[in-house]
């Protein structure tokens, strides 16, 4: 019954940028001198045959003539081409108002303009998960965990995370006056913080004991492959002798930058990735890298799509990498955006072509296996109780059921989890509320719920508790000592 | 858990045409001369401005030369028309291609071409549950509870229900030879049926002991009026001292047909609806008829929507009609199609106006809220059992909770309805088997299941357990004694 429900709902981590599913190619890339273009170079004359235009321009008559509500053109014209992109029933082809446009071409970059703040949802306060550094938010001294309240007098209670987003963020250069709660201090604090460009962090490295190291990619973006690099270097001459690559819920990016990076670990002449295109050319992406000779794994989820993918069957097929996790995604096609063309700000997302892994197969809607099968615990996509009816003895709903995968995840013994709420489930809540100090009922009550949620939240964050990274450590140990057993 | 299942999935009757939600204005209605087909009339000039041609053929231009597979331009404009009427947000408002607007024709106009067997879904195959008086299958000889196995040497093994019954209609004249299952004969009898244009029986109407009439209307097409008077004065020749009207699960149809059955009871110069067009002008229609002297009552639910609300209001605000059952669906517009001017055969719906109770409200959304709210059993809503896993004792999930509210309904005391298998659950169900002569285990395996369901069809189908229609003939009666009491 929770199928629906199985996205993380406790966690809603690091809205910046709304970065779309998409593997994109930038302009130089070969795929993008369209024949669209040429079309529309040649002499002011449209595509639209006359019998096309006739009945496009009956139906918008009609429409407008007839409908009982005022009726906007211009949102009539999107419609129709909203309505063309659907009809090619594709996700990956779409048609983007300027607004949209602007936001998804952020994220192609990686960079945005604002204030510089990662932001999560928690119990409907704004809380900031971390300051970007070198940010503007930052440089003014906004902590992690300051809960935001307003920005230029605006409250941001009640709104949706996304909502409020759109209110911290504005062009360069303007101010926002942020009003932020701090646990400590009494009265709220006041920062006026100038906005600015952004880079989006999304290369995050670290080195574990056994100088394994690990780099986390978010999202490929323009500037990942520079990030990347840097990064691998540091690592390197910190005599690393292993590497986790994370790319779990990494949607995807530029297919430039995930081609750079495989370069690295793929060996000079061995294939990273085919693009075949509308006419079934294919065209090999051959490395020019050298290899490397540390053992590498590259953890990935479900949440891993296109350039995650790209990037997964490069390092499996062409470098000898181990791929951990959870079945990926499954996203094998290529899009490419046309911007300039319509004139007003507006883009087209039109998907051009497929790629394919460098032994021949196209993944789109498989995904690709792991060579090892790790999966999360259950109580990392468990969804919140519901808190306005109390839960106790012999009810029986999904939200007992989410209550004892919460208890279960913190190691207090529910007896089952399947949402029937009997004897063992009343003595494991007893023990909850014993230990954070509640009053020991027995009972679901709203206050309840809210510690299991935050005890989750917290045993989540808990790297511990990350079984697939610890086996891609684990697996990257293996073979280091497997390697320097044979020497 | 259950909300989005609740539609009754067991019993799928009835579907012969495929009547969509409607309110529908016949072309001589003054609605109906729109200013579009001013604008199309003048001089073949169409209505795209240059830049919106521009912007739609630039567009398709990209989609064509640029998607990675083979587009089908028919397809793009009907997407882009498709589109345009999406922007509206008006649900009703929608473009159909050349079959679909056929289909939406033959259902205002209540007749179809075809054999006239009125089929449902049994078990995956398609039964009939009953030939329409004076079709060609009745002449042929088509029986209910029939199973319809091939026609013209297709078999209709594995389709879905629609897709059956396309198989099985087809234009006047032509020949179906249809293989036919029957229970007590050992081999498929064989009939060839010449197709001809049928009416669909929208009215069927009873006489209930007390001389009670009732009328049930199942959607109001063109020839609903005429069907509908015919019967009423039958049942008036009868003596008939009181009426119930049953609109239960009535999607609509054409506004002028509804206001003449309306015009029947209320009094006249009281209004019957009102119309306000898109420059708010109100059109008021008000009764030539001379009202009646006898009770009448009306019975709707959530499924009586449009005509069948327009109905509801007037006998309620106008004609003293008590309204039984659950709140109406709630659809307050009027919709009229355009079918000439795309010059393909395709057509566009638009809504046109909203309509009005006599008292001058708008239901949209909101619905009709009954005199008498009456439900009817929960049984009747529930979904199907998933035959692949056997319940029993301790099972927990939503298969167990559909069994028990099927064992309450048939009479067997499941002890609970929220989906927990306890030991009375097994009680149950053992008494169940014993009942049906089944193996008793107290295990719910497919057999039982499939014995459950069946069960409950029967159960459903006895006129003693509608409350609703029990109720709406109980105000009846009650209302004839005061009368007579009144004398």
């Amino acid at each position: 019954m929770l199928k629906k429900q199985t996205v993380v709902l406790l966690l809603i981590l690091a809205i910046v940028g709304s970065s779309a599913l998409t593997l994109f190619v930038s302009k130089d890339h070969s795929f993008a001198t369209s024949p669209g273009a040429g079309i529309l170079a040649s002499g002011g004359s449209n595509g639209l045959k006359q019998e096309e235009a006739k009945k496009l321009g009956t139906a918008l008559d009609l429409i407008e003539g007839n409908y009982y509500q005022d009726v906007d053109r211009t949102k009539l014209v999107d419609g129709a081409i909203n309505g063309m992109m659907q009809s090619l029933e594709d996700p990956y082809s779409s048609y983007m108002g300027k607004q949209t446009a602007k936001e998804f071409e952020e994220s192609i970059e990686g960079s945005f303009s604002g204030i510089g703040a990662e932001v999560s949802s928690d119990n409907g306060n704004v809380m900031v998960v971390s300051p970007i550094k070198g940010s503007p938010a930052e440089k003014a001294g906004i902590r992690a965990k300051d809960i935001i309240l307003s920005v230029n007098g605006q409250s941001l209670q009640g709104l949706e995370l996304n909502e409020a987003v759109a209110k911290i963020r504005g062009p360069k250069g303007s101010e926002a006056k942020v009003s932020v709660k701090r646990t400590g201090t009494a009265s709220p604090i006041e920062f006026v913080i100038v906005r600015d460009d952004v880079d989006l962090e999304t290369v995050k490295a670290h080195m574990e004991p056994g100088k394994i190291g690990v780099i986390e990619i978010t999202q490929f973006s323009l500037n990942t492959g520079e990030r990347f690099k840097s990064e691998l270097t540091k690592l390197e001459q910190q005599d690393m002798k292993g590497l986790v690559i994370d790319v779990r819920n990494n949607p995807g990016g530029v297919l430039s930058v995930v081609i750079d990076i495989a370069d690295q670990f793929v060996p000079q002449g061995k294939v990273i990735v085919q693009v075949e295109d509308k006419d079934k050319k294919r065209d090999k992406n051959v490395s020019k890298g050298k290899g490397k000779s540390y053992p590498v794994t590259l953890l990935m989820n479900k949440g891993s799509a296109s350039a995650s993918e790209i990037l997964a069957g490069a390092l499996q097929q062409s470098a000898g990498a181990k791929l951990m996790g959870e079945n990926s995604f499954g996203k094998g096609t290529v899009q490419t955006s046309f911007e300039k063309q319509l004139g007003d700000g507006s883009l087209l997302k039109i998907t051009i072509a497929k790629w394919l892994t460098p032994n021949g197969s196209w993944i789109h809607k498989k995904g690709i296996k792991p060579d090892i099968a790790v999966s999360q615990p259950d109580y990392f996509s468990v969804a919140p109780i519901n808190k306005k009816v109390s839960l106790q003895y012999n009810t029986n709903n999904s939200d007992v059921k989410n209550a004892q995968i919460m208890l279960d995840g913190l190691g207090f013994k529910p007896g089952r989890k399947d949402g029937f709420f009997d004897q063992k489930t009343t003595t494991a809540v007893k023990e909850f509320q014993s230990s954070e100090k509640l009053k020991v009922t027995g009972i679901i009550d709203a206050k309840t719920a809210e510690s299991l949620e935050s005890a989750l939240i917290k045993a989540i964050r808990d790297p511990k508790r990350d079984n697939q990274m610890k086996s891609g450590i684990e697996e990257v140990r293996k073979e280091i000592a497997a390697s320097a057993s044979n020497k």
